[in-house]
């Protein structure tokens, strides 16, 4: 790999739950592979601290020229995005945003507050000329396949023309995480005949079908089919989004303590599951949110990836890779191209 | 049990997914409990159909002085509610809504098109004093516990008072169901904060505070709450709703199918699954849908339940015995002066 595809990716190390020491351990299991090494970090936070995990971890060998950018503010999950934008000015996370502004990095990643993370990277680095606003993305499994679902949040009431955006983005994420060139994009709604669903989804709808030569949109679909491996970009408002991505996470949690509580409740079940357990691993391995842990918040000038608070070292490592295939799709000018082509489209549309 | 606490109800036995004989035996498995035994049923639906399924079925000592009702026409899947309701006067379901209408029947239970269902019950029974818009409410196993989801697809576009009437509905449904005098009710939403949310859920909280002394509102929830056991009823719009209703059980479906594919993979696996089964019959017993598969229509002037298309046996017993329990339930007055006192509450509210 040359030097010009090299990028570099500021993250803020701060905030995660499992403290920075496990925030480092992910990023040093990120650097090892082949896909990561060639590319640089540069590790926001407290210097003392980033220092001491990275001692810690005997990480120096893989971090031996990692940049450390010191920032002597750390932002709580508690804190509200305005008081944090005015009292916390140098905060890891507002600093390795102000890092892609100001092209000294071509991506960040941070598992910090969502809505400060939200609201640093929309003022700071403004929405896409096209984009009105920023859709939050995340990838989920599911067996034999993954779905991107858009927008889980950042934006809860959107209008049509914010869905067909989301569209245009979470396609082109897709296609840059998954490698499917022209993923097959739908509506989440409640019903797909003509005319069902909501007055917002019928009119995205609308100007979705208008878009089908640049988008591989199927059409409107409803929740059965998001498991049922046709469909790689799932559309729909922050709201319902943002639900749903919380429901399905919280159910596969509990179904899986509830399956482990049951074996574990004598001798013969857990000897069974001993002998299946190539089954339990395989299922672990496919079904893990690890693999898919970053979310991008999409549409900004510049790759802002949100990754869990409680994330494992795993998960920060896929996150990085994330940040990292993320930053270099954004550097081609297609996606710009594409949203300023549609915008034509619908406006075009809109006028007749 | 006196005559004075029997009810009877309005079977529509056509439109079920696995046939009129299958729909039978559900019949008569619910009869046979002694829940049920005691209360009338009348099979709305082609007579010599419905006689020659009760000869298969050698039902004939459990639906010895059961009534036919003949109706020749049967409405189909695709069937949409408007053709229905000018063409289809004489179909099994609509003449099932009818006598529960003219007093004939206290509830009535229907496997067929849900659409036609609540255009049909709407027309012909109209809602509740005080209610503008039936909610279709469902319940949602659980490890350990349920909840009741409302409205999960009757009203796409609930109003702030929609949600209200859902959050009473939805809260006297599960008393009359589980027996849990003062059920917890949670506003699904994105956030637990004051001013997080749609306007449309901001707007519902506020009326939800407003009638706290009648019902034990909670506030708002968000997604990841739904399978922690703290909340038996959740309201929210139709839209959310249905989405939310149908990516579950997609979910519950294509991982379990997930899980027997990979255990099928060796002898091995399979040997520990045998081993294993008791958690499995145990998992599948809690989790089976089939324990709540009857989904009524709230709101209207008399028992309206749904339940599933393609329900076996065990789902159409569970529906009956759910219609018997509502048609029970909706003899007393309590609901009907519950609503009217948080009418007057949020109108005053509304007029201060």
């Amino acid at each position: 790999m040359n030097n010009s595809s090299d990028v570099t990716i500021a993250v803020d190390v701060m905030g995660a739950d499992n403290g920075t020491v496990a925030f480092i351990a992910g990023i040093v299991q990120a650097m090892k592979r082949a896909s990561c090494a060639a590319h640089q970090v540069k590790l926001v936070g407290d210097r003392d601290q980033i220092q001491s995990a990275i001692s810690k971890q005997k990480a120096d060998k893989w971090l031996c020229d990692v940049e450390i950018v010191h920032a002597d503010q750390e932002i709580s999950m508690t804190d509200k995005p305005m008081f944090a934008l005015k009292n916390k000015k140098n905060s890891s996370m507002f600093r390795a945003i102000e890092l892609v502004k100001d092209g000294q990095a071509d991506g960040m990643l941070s598992c910090g507050n969502t809505g400060c993370l939200m609201a640093g990277g929309t003022l700071k680095l403004r929405t896409m000329p096209g984009i009105d606003r920023p859709a939050l993305c995340t990838m989920i499994p599911s067996p034999n396949h993954q779905f991107a679902l858009i927008d889980v949040g950042a934006n809860p009431s959107s209008t049509a023309i914010n869905l067909v955006h989301n569209a245009i983005l979470g396609a082109h994420y897709y296609t840059t995480v998954m490698g499917v060139k022209y993923p097959r994009v739908g509506l989440l709604s409640i019903g797909t005949e003509e005319g069902k669903g909501s007055d917002l989804t019928c009119e995205a709808h609308r100007l979705l079908k208008l878009c089908q030569g640049d988008i591989n949109y199927l059409g409107p679909i409803e929740g059965f089919q998001l498991f049922e491996e046709n469909i790689d970009v799932v559309v729909c408002d922050g709201f319902v989004g943002n639900i749903l991505l919380k429901s399905i996470e919280s159910m596969a949690k509990t179904v899986k303590h509830y399956i482990k509580r049951q074996i574990m409740k004598n001798p013969l079940r857990i000897l069974g599951a001993i002998l299946a357990q190539g089954a339990f691993r395989d299922i672990k391995r496919q079904l893990n949110p690890d693999r898919f842990s970053g979310a991008p918040f999409l549409g900004l000038n510049g790759v802002v990836i949100k990754s869990h608070g409680s994330s494992t070292a795993d998960g920060i490592s896929s996150a990085l890779e994330l940040a990292i295939k993320s930053a270099h799709a954004s550097k081609d000018g297609a996606l710009s191209s594409l949203i300023e082509r549609i915008n034509i489209t619908i406006n075009q549309a809109q006028t007749e």
